[in-house]
């Protein structure tokens, strides 16, 4: 039994740094950190200051208000700590953080701040931040999350990025993306705000547009309430069903698997390499929403699509040695067509639709993960309709040519519309659209494959995968393919394919997880940021940080 | 008297690594490098490799076809070694520089190749690539900078990307953004191609549209004189017009200041500034296009951008201890004015085309610059039309209110059409566009403010400056501003800045010197690549690198 070092699964009774309550149509998601609460031992999470247990709770609370609360159509984040709203990441973490651990904290809590904006844009959840105090750094970052920001106007409360001043890092976690590019503050005061050590609070926060509004001190909270219930009428979301509860997954975890209900990892750590095999599905689709929901977690996609997220989410902060993941799936692909035409029919509904979002998130979440993702397309795979999402997404694909000695199964492919439009990357382009990128013949013979089960042959002539092979060659060819991108260089491999997956437009996402984060990883390696003399392993020592001076 | 240990002027003349000749409209530049040509002297520039000594001269051969060969159409990028194009970035040399002079050198080299693009795109020079042997990781990333590129199909001959699996680097010259987003190659194949040390030659390479045509090894010199008559001949350039001579720059190296005609450079290493002023006309401007061509180098706005061009590449390359430009200007805003409506009144003659491209890349290096940046606007200075897109490329703007005591000079800013188009940033909005993105209110507000001249209140109300202040604060205001500067990591600065100065939509340009230079900086300082056994440091001793294999 390997012992699981960071677990993603949690439920509101265990929390121990948020609480979650509900009045009416209005859900109350506020921050209480328990300073003795964090992952690690050497740090105390002080004035509402995070790490990565603090926001995985976050997550888990966002991803429970889409399914278990359908009447929800607004969420406020508040604080319960007199005058401190939330500090932000914890700088003791940050600075005992080996910088894989930092890097994976960022990476997930940019996730977390982007299924905030997945939920108040397609969702009906709108996020508000109450903030009753200071707001800095990582705190404000995730008041920039949500859609509507409340400051109250008690002389000192404030909004700050005080990373650069204090701490030789960048506000990483969106923060600069969204000041710019979101709240679309003009670039000389984002810079000037970026350096103020001590934030911007009252009229002057409200006039740069860091905040959206401005509350006195004895009315906030009845201003808030008031500001909720609005939006929260204004939600499409229904008000008269039951929410569907996200039951505790089944997992089992051995010394080098994994086993879900319909998930499978085996992990080769000597090879590198984690086989990830997704199932079909066992039962026929249902035949209304209703009944769909009345199988709550147990809906085939939504089970799938949870076990797949957190089988990701425990490789990328436990198996830092895995280097590739192959994609592997089993069962009948008539029957996933079946449940994704399903999808399609009844993305109307509330509960279809969350679980279509889901989808999209858990397809970012593979475009967004930093390991090699070779996808396997054999006999008796099931890739159809939104599963050939995993087709799309990976680095390269492969497909079997012909059959196996003694048996009938060809490995097939199947397109649907869900290919083509409801589960878009994070640059807002569908998969084939990225794909094909400047190749307008290309894009459309692809879509002419859609709806089609398509051979091997028809599937490289459609360009959907990378290359095929017969039984003679397949085993070896991939064995060759695996064990040459193993030897390569993890970093260069990152940094290739994190360049190589965004073909065309960028957006508010794609900025925050290349280009801020590429330069926030360069800063974290960089002696003035994290060396012996560096500015947050000398935070709180009272001794001055000691730079290297030189421009790069 | 201080060294100038990287000097960017150089000419043809004086070329070690190039040769440059002419046929009819079509300028022939072969790649010839002198192994013992470089600029450090523990690597040998084998096998046409390069260093920045090699860039220098392309980048000056690439800015003289421009100004001094109107009739030139088509340039072609040759080789005059046997079987071998070009092998990319010499390693010896990058093995052993240092951080800040690699990150230095990919800049300089990225600037050079997109102003390859500029001058095809915008300038009637279309670049061809004739690869006659192997073009190898930067080989092949100059190649890509060009709008066609033809391979000799000799059974040998390949493009390379061999980066990642024999350097563990990215091919971050514009390489891995331009096969996506340029050429449009199919990611999982750019994937391949990537990892395939050997590249990719022939009939594939074609298929895959890595290049534009292939020829047979005999019909090769032909084909390529052919292919580049045909693009010069559909060239707008004139033909029977005499071009300008970048003459020799007039510059004085002093201990901390240089003098040029136009600017003036104060360095204060304690400080950590450099004081740079530009001058305006002391003549008036020309009355016609020929006027000014006859006036060659000395026309004002063409000596004054070739000043300031240089100014900077010497500031950011051999002062790295200085962290914030301030920007003045002195002489007669109407004179400027008058000079700035003279170029956008014949912009259409290919010289003042030329001067007002040159504007548009030195501003670009300006943006592109990892130092901070100030414009003063103070009584006397001469920031109208294309100078006042020095006050908009800056990370903060201060403007001088009233008077000083005595005088009756009162500090002005003048905008034109030059603000509102032909100078674009990197992400093809002009710098009043990216400043206002999402603010369209605040951007009509400005631009209803181009021709008038605006005194400090106004430019502030029109909010083109940060911050105003009067003879009683100036000094003490903007002292304090440059001191807090100082204080702060240079590198949390630069990726502060990088992320800040570019608002709105992405291009290849800004994909490139955002995102994959951001993570090149990044991999350049991973041990995977850098460290004693990193591959950087391993290749060519036999030794294989020694790798941690764990995915950040």
């Amino acid at each position: 039994m390997v012992p699981v070092v960071i677990d993603f699964q949690t439920h509101p009774d265990r929390y121990r740094h948020w609480r979650l309550r509900f009045e009416d149509r209005v859900a109350r998601l506020d921050m209480d950190v328990d300073p003795d609460g964090g992952l690690g031992s050497d740090y105390e999470l002080k004035l509402n200051s995070y790490d990565l247990s603090v926001d995985i709770e976050l997550a888990d609370a966002v991803q429970r208000l889409r399914f278990e609360h359908p009447e929800v159509g607004a969420v406020v984040i508040g604080s319960l700590k007199e005058r401190v709203f939330c500090a932000g990441a914890n700088i003791g973490m940050l600075a005992s953080a080996s910088h894989p651990l930092k890097v994976n904290f960022c990476k997930f809590t940019n996730e977390t701040r982007s299924s905030i904006e997945d939920a108040t844009k397609y969702s009906g959840q709108r996020y508000i931040s109450a903030i009753n105090g200071t707001a800095a750094g990582g705190g404000y970052e995730l008041a920039l999350a949500t859609d509507y920001i409340m400051l109250i106007d008690d002389g000192s409360a404030s909004v700050a990025l005080p990373e650069v001043p204090l701490l030789a890092v960048l506000p990483g976690t969106g923060g600069l993306t969204r000041l710019v590019d979101k709240r679309f503050v003009r670039r000389d005061r984002a810079d000037v705000f970026c350096t103020v050590e001590e934030g911007i609070k009252g009229a002057r926060a409200l006039d740069w547009n860091l905040v959206d509004e401005l509350v006195s001190g004895s009315a906030f909270e009845e201003e808030v309430v008031e500001r909720a219930a609005e939006m929260a009428a204004a939600s499409d979301r229904p008000n008269d069903v039951d929410g569907v509860e996200l039951t505790e997954l089944e997992r089992r975890f051995g010394d080098d698997q994994i086993e879900y209900s319909d998930v499978t990892v085996e992990i080769d750590r000597a090879a590198k390499v984690a086989t990830i095999t997704v199932n079909g599905p066992d039962e026929p689709a249902p035949t209304d929403a209703a009944a769909a929901a009345s199988l709550g977690a147990d809906f085939w996609p939504l089970r799938l699509a949870r076990e797949l997220d957190d089988a990701i989410l425990h490789l990328r902060n436990n198996e830092l040695g895995v280097g590739t993941f192959l994609l592997h799936s089993r069962g009948s692909l008539e029957a996933v067509v079946e449940y994704d035409r399903f999808l399609g029919a009844h993305s109307e509904d509330w509960f279809v639709r969350e679980v279509l979002l889901m989808w999209k998130r858990v397809l970012k979440r593979v475009d967004l993960t930093s390991r090699t993702v070779i996808t396997l397309v054999e006999p008796n795979s099931c890739f159809g309709g939104f599963l050939a999402e995993l087709v799309l997404a990976s680095d390269r694909g492969y497909m079997f040519e012909g059959t196996l000695e003694g048996e009938e199964a060809t490995a097939t492919l199947f397109l649907t519309e869900s290919n083509t439009g409801p589960l878009p990357m994070s640059n807002d382009l569908t998969r084939l659209e990225t794909r094909f990128w400047g190749d307008g013949a290309g894009l459309e013979r692809a879509l002419k494959a859609v709806g089609a089960t398509l051979t091997a042959d028809q599937a490289y002539e459609a360009a959907l995968v990378t290359e095929i092979f017969d039984e003679i060659d397949w085993d070896d060819e991939l064995r060759m393919i695996i064990e040459e991108r193993s030897s390569f260089s993890p970093d260069a491999l990152t940094g290739m394919e994190a360049n190589l997956r965004f073909a065309g437009p960028e957006t508010l996402e794609t900025k925050i997880f290349g280009r801020l984060t590429a330069w926030q990883n360069w800063v974290f390696q960089r002696p003035n940021a994290s060396g012996e003399t560096g500015a947050l392993r000398r935070y709180g020592t009272g001794l001055r940080p000691d730079y290297d001076t030189r421009r790069v």
